[in-house]
């Protein structure tokens, strides 16, 4: 899979004329919710089937400064998975120089449509196994990306 | 009825250290929010109602510039409203020396769970007597620019 | 040139289950830089060159509605442009049924770093040319709803 | 020190029907600044003085959500300071019920204007005082959960 491209807009800069740190927040989840439409469970279709994926927790390292019109790649990869609990981490690197920007991860439960917790394993056993397959696969990026752990 | 009162916050400036445009469409929600709140009519409980009062267009003039931490007061201002249409007015103020900063009107329709339009006249009289009420009336500020309560 | 492409992201709903209306002003900015940049005035180097380019007043109509993973295109096209003033139109469609989702304009001046009023005919005129071959010109899409490259 | 208060604004839910995860780290930016404002520090002075003081790291605990017209109290503590670096504490009550909605840090360094490490307690001890005083103290609200003035 592809890491997810965002390219700094304007109104995400502040007045330290860099991207605000609040913003990566909202990275992560357009390259979570890119990552799983490729993988094949979009997270809209998870909604309409009664799914809900709460974010249960953030964290944020940031590195590196990103300005206006840089374009950033964010590398999304599936910690763990078990069906109740799924964790993500993300690296933000520049497009062109491949420097860090940010690491990150988020952590997420599964409910359904009166915010109870669900286990997608029984639910939804076709979203446990797409999810399942992910886990722990470091498998973003080609060897030219050359971005292994 | 009171002005509501925003502090611009660093998250809202961007690298021209100045209030990124877009925010003050946000402040003008904030500001009717609060003043059908004071009107007796929240939108939360509209919403509960099975009304929804989406925007239908919105005009901006950006007259002056407002800073990090700067106050700003929004007077709302109902300029038309039929029971079918809603037109508000806006004026945004440096909260000290109440210089213009910017003006602006959004128009609103009203809308069932079906996002099919209604009328509040028929359908939500009590609804339609509150807005009734409050057109027209340019009541925010005396002349010396202080509002009545 | 190609129509600016961004796809509707999660935080960009609210609880009307669409886009929320402010967002459509970010679009506009993200589609006039892209544009900008793709005719050969990055308003990044505009900035180092030392000239601002402030929105003096947007308007924005709201014909239907933007869900969540949605992706749209973004026309835009310089209506007026004399090097002190630019006014600019945009439009917005689904990108899979050309739907229309929202029109709108802003205007512009161009300041220098005190944020004094520029005439960049006299000040830039390189970046004159630029936007002067591009006023008027609604070369974005044929007839057939195609853009032409 | 009072807590903050935030009241949940409209264009910060999502298509979820609660405050979007993002907003809360925006929520701690306003907390901070108004508790260093309140403590004779306000960032936008600091600045001024040539003090830029980034965000490091951030993270979040989101254990119940927040709907739109809710108004929250955040608490901001300083858990640690030397001077160089800052580490703060956040909790995000319901204003009504004092239900925790979100729990978080941010830490923080101090730079000079050339984007440098700098100590504060060499080179702003005004600055390094005010800071210093308030660290560790938890005075922000007794047992029963009333602050002090």
């Amino acid at each position: 899979m592809r890491p997810y491209e965002h390219k700094a807009q304007y109104y995400e800069t502040d007045q330290m004329k860099v991207v605000h740190h609040s913003n990566y927040i909202r990275w992560f989840e357009e390259a979570r919710t890119s990552f799983m439409e490729q993988a094949g469970a979009p997270y809209g279709k998870m909604e309409q089937d009664g799914i809900i994926v709460p974010v249960r927790s953030v964290s944020c390292d940031y590195i590196s400064m990103t300005r206006f019109e840089d374009t950033v790649e964010v590398y999304t990869y599936i910690e763990s998975f078990n069906g109740i609990r799924m964790k993500c981490r993300y690296e933000i690197r520049d497009k062109k120089t491949k420097e860090i920007r940010v690491t990150g991860e988020t952590s997420h439960c599964f409910l359904n449509e009166d915010y109870q917790l669900i286990s997608l394993k029984k639910s939804f056993p076709e979203y446990f196994k797409v999810f399942k397959e992910l886990e722990g696969k470091n498998n973003l990026y080609d060897e030219e990306g050359k971005q292994d752990e």
